[in-house]
């Protein structure tokens, strides 16, 4: 059954303490499920000593323990730096159980305590109020993968194993876990792994052959298929297919000596001979029944084997005595007795399986990532800094100047492999092309000549799969590191499910002490809605800002720069921060630049702020707020300030300009959050304020309805119009542009009277015209293509 | 190169056809990208017939254009009923050059006629503002399929063959594409597919070898792996590979003869022998260079072959005479002159090529599903009510009671066999186990016994991939037959992007008077957010509705009935909908029921209503508007407004019930939105409401804030926060329950004195009490599991 030569010999006394181990856990796991008293069974089980509300799920968790008592083994026996993904949802009692035999679980939880009262606290604990959650939580010691949201687990293996050349990820991957469509492209991250700088993972797919209420397609296929998927994938199988249990320790066993053979085989050759072309790595395939050792039959249907075993086997022990003995049956059929002794404590023999200390898999510092974490050495953002000849001078693209900063991120980290750039082959084309001055893109498939930037090692990593790019990262992240996705604002929402799992994994741990602080999870959206001039509709969705700030407070960040010197002031910030999601908008295109390095960082700084060389207003109140958020509703804005100004000279205008947008929410409602004087003070407590704002409008009325003057607050923004056209018309099209922005402060404004009125016809004329002249040549008219900032009153 | 026994002859005049028309094509495409006058390069090519800005993308086009017309051949040959999914981004030249070549193009757009006027209006109208965009975009006869976000190509193809069985789909699949995790998992949908009362999708594969900046795995992995991989995804591989074009015509044409032969090998043994076991469909991998046929260098760079064919080759004519030189001769190169007559026609020996009428892929009615729909023969939903013994009388899970509706929707329209239920394993979960009284799952992997409800036939679809649930459903839809999704609410996050280019798609092709209407997209939500007790803060996410209302106000429409009746009435009115996406929001476990069915269908009608029995009001205004929308929401609210009705008899009280979201917005912002009259009858202009919602609390703002009460409007509603715990704990942790609900409308109301603060002071000791009890019991205390409604005062 195991496909290799170089088979090594497991003794059978090594066989029966795998076996006692992983009764033991499975006892324990069953425990977890069920009992809430009598956790040694010191007495006949009652239905007293069971759980009134009996939640969790038993299918996964045999298979998973059956795993981890292996991986045990081979740890010790090889001092393997490993930690343990645990990819099928529900693997809670599993992890749980086996942290606890081995006292890392304790360690953290010292009132779960390894004796008899503290595996009663264990037992009740589980999927209870106030409890633990039935997956390998963050409250889990060992864990860096929920699991409760499926189909990332092996591309957070994958980001964890980057730059860590001696770990090992052991990465359960679930059969239902493998019909997703992430899991299903992330077998092709062997295509980015460097044998010789990078560490491995050791996938095991476990095919128990259910789901829900279905069976799996990957247990369905026959071995054939299966064999050609895998390998076509890349991996060489080692198959583990079976049910009774010696029988399958002596070929699990088996099969992780000569994964684990195979593994050190291949590092050992590319860090010698430096020869790190792509090997074929080892995967195993486990193939064990859903809910082993479990009830064969409950109430006459099959269990052990079927889909009924996917959570609770035995549910109604309170109205059926039946289900009662069986429970007891089932707890004792792992013989306690032999495996904990009168205490609770697993006895000594079967314990010295597992490794000590950082070695076991709950206690590995890899798996608490934060323990990790190094600060970046960073550049002086202000050496990078765009001359500013002139308010509104025109700039190379945002991005390009910021491409010059994290180039020389890349450069100074270089030595410490701690920082890498991830992106669905967007990142030339986001404007970061000058990394590629110092690195290349790692990739391990074929190179051939006339590729650019490509090479076995390299801080780029490009796939055209955003999950796997966000997967990766989440993985470096989480094993202390640091990292930057860059991706186009439309597409970012492809991975909006992760980017929730993310925040809830970042909420939860924030508030477990014993959980160290990670590097945040930074995005850079170039590319953005308002210049898809060549790419049209479905490019254009700048919604991702609404699902961000969904979550809370204390975790999301958003940051929408308005030109390049403040987008090196946001990076610079957000690249140093901790345990935070950071979203940062920016454009590519060469745009008018407005601040001085030092007032990009004061500006910054405030995150909000009066633009008073922009506005006109004296000491008293404005007559009018043009406010804007966004890179091209700063242009407009400006402009349309510019013609105010002109047309109308004795109007008083305030420019407020928004770059940390969580500061439009009132303080008790995000850290950012203005106090309500501050608020009051920028927009005032009873002027109209126009407000560009780059993404969808009515998210800047979700921020601000409680503030005073929120009922003058008059928002333009994306409303899905669009297609493919010029830049400037992109704006006309969503009412954003200058002209729009002209006529929505005069409507408000009745006391501009006749030469107000003279002025919106002018701007309905110019919107004509530029229909005209678009239609006509395909490109914006001269003044627009060629305007330039002025205040001429 | 051909892995077959059967091939067939294809005439070498036959491929000289076939190389002329597909010359043709790829004139028309580097016409569109290029020029604005000249087409048919009469005169030596000027700078003045050449584009001002120049947008558009080559690299993929020569392939298409080359796969377009081996199919044109094979089409008319075999008299095929095929359409075209053109999976890879940016193939909107081939699409427009080949629908303009076969006719289909002119019938629907008589001003882009077949003749050299028509020919320049359609060079001129691609990629320019006004025109058309850069894919198969939805203004493209044939188009099911945008393209322009990148990974649904295979999963819409299955979806458009499901229950078709005499359609071929032709999909191009992207090399880029198939790197994203919705492509690699789609696959898989051949072990779904029934060869007998299905169609067949033919993949092609098309290895151009680059995406925007870098190569693509599956180009740079050995022969062998990747037809490892074909094989382990249940697919027989074709290669066609190379670059010399009639070497590769006969290669393509005999390809496709092999493939189509076993295509028709394999139904016909399914229908005629009624062996439906899964066969190995073929599918063909075509190796070509990504640019074929266009320049060979650009500036010293190759181009042909590389990245750097990707959007426009020769991209500054302008500026660069070598440029202009190159242009000419690349188009020069397709020897238009044998190709079109002087009038810019396809000559007609060349146009007998392709097939005719609706054979034509740009005029088969499939690609118009509109034009194939078919009304869904409904029962009266009536005949599914809930009987109301009284208010509040438990009923037995909403989703149970419409899940017979369901199920006598499936048997009624068997007969033409256009409804289909799609989820990722979770219909039983989800409490539509009913229609498995009258259908099954489709499942063409292995059955063995024990199974449950799996068949080679059947109404229902389950994968564990959102996103393969969301494609196939899209494509169903878009071929026109009508479909429901059900889903865990946390996780049709997944599928977000996926829903956004569907409300894109049905948004344009609403504003193209060709286009018939197609059936609306159905999502369920069950499983939401308040009832996750087991699942815990993973599976705790409602925010999908805020990706929903981003989109056109014509398009979405939300739905989050209170009870079995109300969501009767709800789907009955969805399902009979169309061009719309209806997200419906429903519970399915045990809860209160509140309307009889004749009432439900008429606050259904409206949308949102008072509730006159459950509040107390007279004539005036109330003292507090108590508001709910979601059922747990409404639930909790009553529940208030049973102990506010107790303790204090004489506050008058309003319940206002909302089913229809989007009756808040204003008027002017969604057709469904009240007047601000009717909202003010309702909310009051003055009073405060107690806003209990289902999700996220601030989207009631967003939707209200332009609203006359709106500063007095409250709203309570999801915070993210949760774990396992009761079904109550959940509302108390995030303040929706009826304790907090209680002490909100008191802090409102001054006026209730001193009663009204011991009334708070008794909710505060409710809230420790039940936090006490559930500590203690791990679950909800009697009070709350046993309460009923009454309206004691």
């Amino acid at each position: 059954m195991i496909e290799t030569l170089e088979s090594t010999q497991v003794s059978h006394e090594t066989l029966r303490t795998i076996d006692a181990y992983w009764r033991a856990a499975n006892y324990l796991s069953v425990g977890q499920i069920y009992l809430s008293d009598n956790p040694l069974l010191k007495r006949p089980l009652r239905i007293e000593d069971v759980k009134k509300m009996l939640l969790g799920h038993w299918g996964t968790t045999p298979g998973q323990n059956f795993i981890y008592a292996h991986l045990n083994r081979t740890i010790k026996q090889n001092d393997l730096n490993m930690i343990y993904v645990s990819g099928p949802g529900h693997g809670g009692p599993a992890v749980v159980a086996n942290t606890y035999l081995e006292g890392s679980y304790s360690e953290i939880y010292p009132h779960i305590s390894q004796d008899e009262a503290g595996m009663r606290k264990l037992f009740v604990q589980f999927s209870f109020p106030g409890g633990i959650p039935s997956h390998a939580s963050p409250e889990c010691p060992g864990s860096i993968h929920e699991g409760g949201e499926l189909g990332y687990s092996l591309s957070h293996s994958f980001g964890a194993v980057f730059d860590n050349p001696d770990l090992i990820v052991a990465c359960v991957v679930g059969d239902g876990e493998a019909e997703t469509g992430p899991l299903a492209t992330a077998w092709h991250s062997n295509k980015f792994l460097n044998p010789a700088t990078d560490g491995a993972v050791l996938p095991i797919l476990h095919l128990n052959g259910f789901k829900i209420a279905n069976p799996t397609i990957l247990a369905r296929i026959n071995h054939e298929e299966l064999e050609q998927l895998m390998r076509g994938y890349g991996w060489t199988p080692i198959f583990v297919e079976g049910k009774d249990p010696m029988k399958m320790h002596a070929a699990m066993a088996e099969a992780l000596d000569v994964a684990i053979g195979q593994i050190r085989s291949i590092q050992q050759n590319a860090r010698e001979t430096g020869d790190t072309s792509r090997p074929r790595w080892p995967m195993i395939v486990l193939r064990s029944p859903k809910g082993w050792t479990g009830p064969k039959f409950v109430d006459g249907v099959r269990n052990e084997g079927t889909f009924h075993s996917h959570q609770v086997p035995l549910s109604d022990p309170a109205k059926c005595p039946e289900h009662l003995k069986q429970i007891e049956q089932w707890l004792r059929s792992y013989r306690p007795e032999e495996l904990l002794d009168e205490n609770g404590r697993l006895r000594q023999e079967i314990a010295d399986l597992a490794p000590t200390g950082d070695r076991r898999m709950g206690a590995n510092p890899h798996a608490n990532g934060g323990r990790l974490l190094r600060r970046l050495k960073m550049p002086d953002f202000r050496d990078y800094a765009v001359e500013i000849s002139q308010r509104g001078c025109r700039g190379i693209g945002d991005t390009h100047v910021t491409g010059k900063f994290i180039r020389d991120i890349v450069r100074l980290n270089e030595e410490h492999k701690n920082f890498r750039i991830f992106g669905p082959d967007e990142t030339i084309s986001n404007g970061l092309e000058a990394v590629f001055d110092v690195t290349q893109r790692q990739w391990n498939a074929a190179i051939v000549e006339d590729d650019e930037s490509l090479a076995p090692t390299g801080r780029v990593l490009e796939m055209l799969s955003e999950h796997q790019c966000e997967g990766w990262l989440e993985g470096y992240l989480l094993t202390g590191r640091h990292g930057l996705f860059n991706c186009y604002e439309a597409f970012v929402h492809i991975v909006d499910s992760m980017f929730n799992q993310h925040a809830k994994w970042l909420k939860v741990t924030s508030e477990l002490p014993w959980r160290h602080k990670i590097a945040s999870l930074n995005y850079l959206l170039a590319s953005h809605v308002w210049r898809q001039d060549h790419n049209g509709f479905t490019h254009q969705d700048p919604g991702f800002l609404d699902v961000v700030v969904n979550k809370k407070a204390e975790i999301v960040r958003v940051y929408l720069p308005p030109d390049a010197n403040c987008l090196l002031s946001v990076m610079d910030h957000c690249l140093r921060s901790q345990h935070y999601v950071n979203v940062v908008v920016a454009g590519k295109h060469p745009s008018p630049q407005w601040l001085t390095m030092g007032e990009a960082a004061e500006h910054c700084a405030k995150g909000i702020g009066i633009w008073d060389w922009a506005g006109n207003e004296s000491s008293s109140d404005p007559d009018v707020v043009m406010a804007c958020c966004g890179d091209v509703p700063t242009l407009e804005t400006l402009a349309a300030v510019s013609i105010l100004r002109e047309h109308l000279p004795d109007l008083t205008i305030r420019v407020v300009n928004v770059v940390d947008l969580m500061r439009l929410q009132p303080k008790s409602e995000h850290p950012h959050g203005l106090s309500d004087s501050d608020f009051d003070a920028l927009f005032t407590k009873n002027k109209h304020v126009i407000f560009a704002f780059h993404a969808y409008p009515w998210l800047v009325h979700r921020l601000t309805y409680r503030r005073t003057n929120h009922a003058n607050i008059h928002v333009r923004g994306y409303k899905e119009e669009g297609t493919i056209t010029t830049p400037f018309d992109m704006t006309v099209l969503n009412d954003l542009d200058r002209f729009h922005l002209v006529m929505d402060a005069i409507d408000r404004l009745p006391e501009t009277g006749g030469r107000g009125q003279r002025l919106k016809a002018l701007m309905q004329e110019k919107l004509v015209e530029h229909r005209r002249y678009i239609n006509e040549n395909g490109q914006d008219m001269p003044e627009i293509r060629d305007w330039e900032w002025s205040a001429r009153s």
